[in-house]
């Protein structure tokens, strides 16, 4: 079974050396930017690989929509099983890309599209062929993680720990697709897919920006409640699933509170197996080249799990309840608010349990008054 | 392909449950007690399975060496691949079997020998395929993390959480294996001979017990230190590998320091991947038996990681070195101490760094003076 990696970026690169340093072939490598270390290896016309016979295995690691969803999609209809590392695109075109997996009798993975070097996907599906998942959640983006731990830890402002991560790299220039959460939503969607065999898409995934956090959240709430990090959550009822991604409070004796810097952890609850929690590197050349790298091993040695033909699942986020921490300049109605302190101007409030799907729907008339307010679900 | 499961106990009737719960059709169960819900599953007789051409996977979840050992090989040379629970069997004979497995082209597969619920090992042996491990270490004792846990949260005396674990059926009435570390001190073994493909046996691992620990000791590592866990490391130093267990010091931002009751956290350290945690129930009918199950699982599926041809390396207790804190009435030397504190008769020590083996060395002589001495390694 020989490989094709397309795209020598980051990712690509580190899996082809590790590929390379273990004894696993790499055929050819799609890269249209020339790389003088490859040499035949590289090609920069798709067709050398797919026309390839020997080729059975193309890990896509081009990022993006375009063209990677073409050449996946070829892939796939051409019998040749698919790995990719690309979140982007597996949850876009999640249903689409396992209808053709599943028809072409051939596989496709994505292990490294969540969670960086960690083989959380991997577990999880590996999970669900013998248990029943109930809930899935975890800190699934390192350069939020980065910014409140520093936040925490040294107590700093946002604004400033900001700058410091686009400084290192671990944030873009343009850093909204992780504070603002489309990043969490949409690895939130692809785990709940394989959890429940279901197909979520990102737009089901309710979210909650944490741009709008101060320093005044972090002092109240390291002093009142426990500690916050960015979580995104899956969770199961009955016929229904929530999906939402959120800055949560957590108390101190949760293993989410020592999650520092870039790390991730994300968790499964299963019936038999109970709590599984999987820690580790979130992003990375080295992590991510290898769990890119663990999946292409294991479809070249035969090994791989797909997804069974899903089933259909409404998203409900009126099913689950929990309190929440705003604080907003803006008058909150009586009815919802378990305790309120005034500090400097600001409402620090903790509300009743409610649910996800009225908070998320309160907030916006709250952020009309207040664009600066910022919410947190308190996890138990 | 058929399995048998051997030992209709609590990890075997968990993963009986499991399989057929799932669709996995169990042959035959071995058991010499009636269980008359198995109807016709039911032996007694191990040569009904053994000479039963259909049954190509033996689970042996009956504990202890004898008659497991003889089963197991039994097994193995009539070309049939094994899953086992039994961190005992599978410490002591790690070679032989392994030797066995490669001779008769068959898998022999042990995750669930330690950890429990949690898939340590499988990823372990994952990871071992494209990385160069460095380090394993880990809690993987739930009773005694029961124990420290509730001594630290609720200030009390190890004697009395001991009873209460003993009643709660999370200790044994002969609670040794479990406190001297005997129990660590195997899932060490195989942990590190999976990591460096190696063979470590059990009497390579230098232990200190846990039972000297007093209310005091919890007082001091509280105050000054952050907090203790029950915890084995395999560190590999080129051709050589340390093993050992101990009661360990660590800093309240550690992971390990939110792993509470019976939970376990293992982990490793990557070339490529960088440090990955696994976090679950570590015993248990149902995470056991799910363990043992996804082994059976995938062995039936046709995939499964054996160990190569191991390489020899020598231990060397001599290549680690820390920190150790020692409470105990016997006068110390002056050059390994680097702070001293005298509390009601008794001398809380921090040393300077030195080696695990002279630590080990030193603690024999200690003891003789006060037998009631209490040692902890300091991980930074």
């Amino acid at each position: 079974m020989k490989i094709a990696i397309l795209g020598y970026g980051v990712v690509g690169s580190g899996a082809y050396e590790i590929l390379k340093r273990y004894g696993y072939e790499v055929k050819w490598v799609l890269d249209i930017r020339p790389h003088d270390e490859l040499g035949s290896v590289l090609t920069s016309n798709y067709d050398d690989i797919l026309n390839d016979k020997e080729v059975s295995v193309v890990a896509e690691a081009i990022g993006g929509l375009e063209p990677a969803h073409t050449f996946v999609v070829k892939a796939l209809k051409a019998g040749k099983h698919v790995v990719s590392s690309n979140k982007h695109l597996i949850c876009q075109y999640y249903e689409e890309l396992h209808t053709l997996a599943r028809e072409n009798g051939v596989s496709i993975r994505f292990t490294s599209s969540v969670g960086g070097g960690i083989p959380w996907l991997y577990n999880l599906r590996r999970s669900v062929r013998c248990d029943e998942i109930s809930k899935v959640m975890g800190i699934m983006n390192g350069t939020t993680n980065f910014i409140l731990d520093a936040m925490i830890t040294d107590s700093r402002d946002f604004d400033e720990v900001l700058k410091e991560a686009q400084a290192l790299g671990y944030a873009e220039a343009n850093p909204s697709a992780d504070i603002d959460g489309l990043d969490v939503a949409r690895k939130t969607a692809i785990s709940a897919s394989v959890a429940f065999n279901t197909i979520i898409k990102e737009e089901n995934v309710s979210v909650f920006s944490m741009r709008t956090i101060q320093k005044c959240d972090i002092d109240y709430i390291c002093k009142n409640l426990g500690t916050v990090r960015y979580m995104g959550f899956g969770i199961k009822n009955g016929d229904s699933v929530s999906t939402f991604v959120e800055p949560t409070i957590l108390p101190l004796s949760a293993p989410e509170s020592t999650v520092c810097k870039n790390f991730n952890m994300i968790t499964l609850f299963g019936k038999s197996v109970g709590r599984l929690s999987f820690f580790g590197q979130g992003a990375g050349k080295y992590p991510t080249g290898n769990a890119l790298a663990q999946d292409i091993i294991d479809v070249v040695s035969g090994c791989s799990y797909t997804q069974d033909t899903p089933i259909e699942l409404t998203v409900d986020n009126h099913k689950v309840e929990r309190a929440y921490y705003i604080r907003t300049k803006a008058q909150i109605e009586g009815d919802i608010v378990a305790k309120c302190e005034k500090i400097n101007g600001n409402n620090h409030i903790i509300t009743k349990k409610m649910s996800v799907k009225d908070i998320h729907t309160l907030s916006c008339a709250i952020l009309v008054s207040d664009s600066s307010s910022f919410f947190a679900g308190i996890e138990e």
